[in-house]
């Protein structure tokens, strides 16, 4: 059970009731998000959210909402300091139709509320391939904008309970991430990560994981995910997820991987209860 | 000014107030849309409108509204008779949060109604190049989805009024479009345009340009357009719009642009009214 809203929608520093019919947001998607994981009220990695939304907003010169208005906000949401997880769109504001953005105008955002379902295999995601391919745009590349339709084609190609998540790869062959979480690859001692400067998402956890790890960013060819050690997916909301099985590929619980979980669980208090 | 109200907005059959803060089409442009010219409170080329937006939901998997609905709701918002243009926008329903599409879920969608404000320079448009380019999405080419963008940073390049359009690059570097027009270029006596099995969207002033001219669907290189003797573009609430000059190469009138739109006038009363 939820108390209290589950959503709260601004334009500036104004609260207001709904979303405008006329939102920029609406018609083109002409905005970025942010999805972050909240333990006991609180957002523990919002100062690296807040960075690379206000990244985001300065590469589509879309104006940054007061950041203690985005804060009172969020913590507002989860004013009864639950668990759970906060979705924050931050889109451009004006009201005229036509692509032209107006860079002054003032930001529409919205925060919401939602629970965190459990994971159906905690201890090994089942994956496959989506047929689905991310096209090569370096102008948006790394970006977590609001136009999100091949993530949608691409989750929509399975509906399966059995199978946890898909694999993307760009137009050119090579990996990329989930469709709702970033990928790292293990061969030996050495993480690897697909470099998100022409398709993907920049995600905090990786960011994380990739300061933590060394791990290289590269290009990463489908094959080597057959040779690897092991395979990771992370994302803000739910830590690190080891990989089970991809396709006809398994792999056996490896200590590297837990080895990360538990550092992360060290830095970061939602994971910490997660792994207690 | 505009009589009644500006927009109606809808979930399957039923008229709402608002939208709802979690309209998938906020979070993620997961939908399509038309932008249509309405001549004395009709939609004369509602037709093919109709069957764009049936055919991008289908690929989209998002439920088609009732046709009757939606004429009805166009209608009411141009009861007055009056001329202008109408926005209908089609997106996927559902009230879940993570991009997992509910293809069953009742569409969400809105119809709008807005002026056509006089064209600068109506014997012939002053374009530039636009820097951005189109990535390469055969999976959502030819749409004209809500992931828009691409469109949006490209017309943010310039504010500059005596820059009437900007043309748009793929990735690769061919000729594909303006930011919100088809083009159309010709040498001697033959036209041709870019395809859209790539990027780029698929109008319906395109569609009769096509059938009207058999104009070649080909790849353009940006050199073609340096030696054409005529450019031309269009959409679907301007009609065809003559081209002065790209850059430092200006062109004269030619009886061939003029030609056809003599042709589109007698095929859209809104046109032949424009040539009156």
């Amino acid at each position: 059970m939820i108390a209290g809203p589950v959503e709260q929608i601004f334009l500036g520093d104004d609260r207001i009731d709904h979303l405008p019919g006329y939102a920029r947001g609406f018609a083109y998607g002409d905005g970025v998000f942010e999805t972050m994981r909240v333990h006991r009220g609180t957002l523990p990695w919002w100062g690296v959210h807040f960075t690379r939304l206000a990244n985001g907003l300065a590469r589509l010169r879309i104006p940054v909402p007061d950041v203690g208005a985005m804060e009172r906000a969020l913590a507002e949401l989860f004013a009864d300091g639950a668990d759970g997880a906060a979705k924050l769109i931050v889109s451009r504001g004006g009201i005229g139709r036509g692509y032209a953005p107006d860079v002054d105008a003032l930001p529409l955002w919205r925060v919401s509320r939602h629970e965190i379902p459990p994971l159906p295999r905690p201890d090994g995601l089942v994956l496959r391939w989506c047929d689905t391919r991310l096209a090569l745009q370096p102008a948006l590349a790394g970006l977590k904008h609001c136009n999100r339709l091949e993530h949608v084609v691409a989750r929509g190609e399975w509906s399966d309970p059995g199978i946890d998540e898909g694999l993307l790869r760009s137009i050119d062959g090579f990996v990329v991430c989930g469709t709702s979480a970033n990928l790292f690859v293990l061969h030996g001692d050495r993480w690897a990560t697909p470099r998100v400067d022409r398709c993907g998402i920049a995600g905090t956890c990786r960011a994380w994981l990739l300061s933590e790890t060394g791990a290289a960013e590269t290009r990463i060819d489908p094959a080597e995910l057959e040779t690897a050690d092991a395979i990771l997916l992370c994302n803000a909301v739910r830590g690190i997820l080891p990989v089970a099985r991809l396709e006809a590929r398994a792999w056996a619980p490896h200590p590297a991987v837990a080895d990360l979980r538990r550092r992360l669980a060290r830095a970061h208090p939602a994971f910490d209860q997660e792994m207690a």
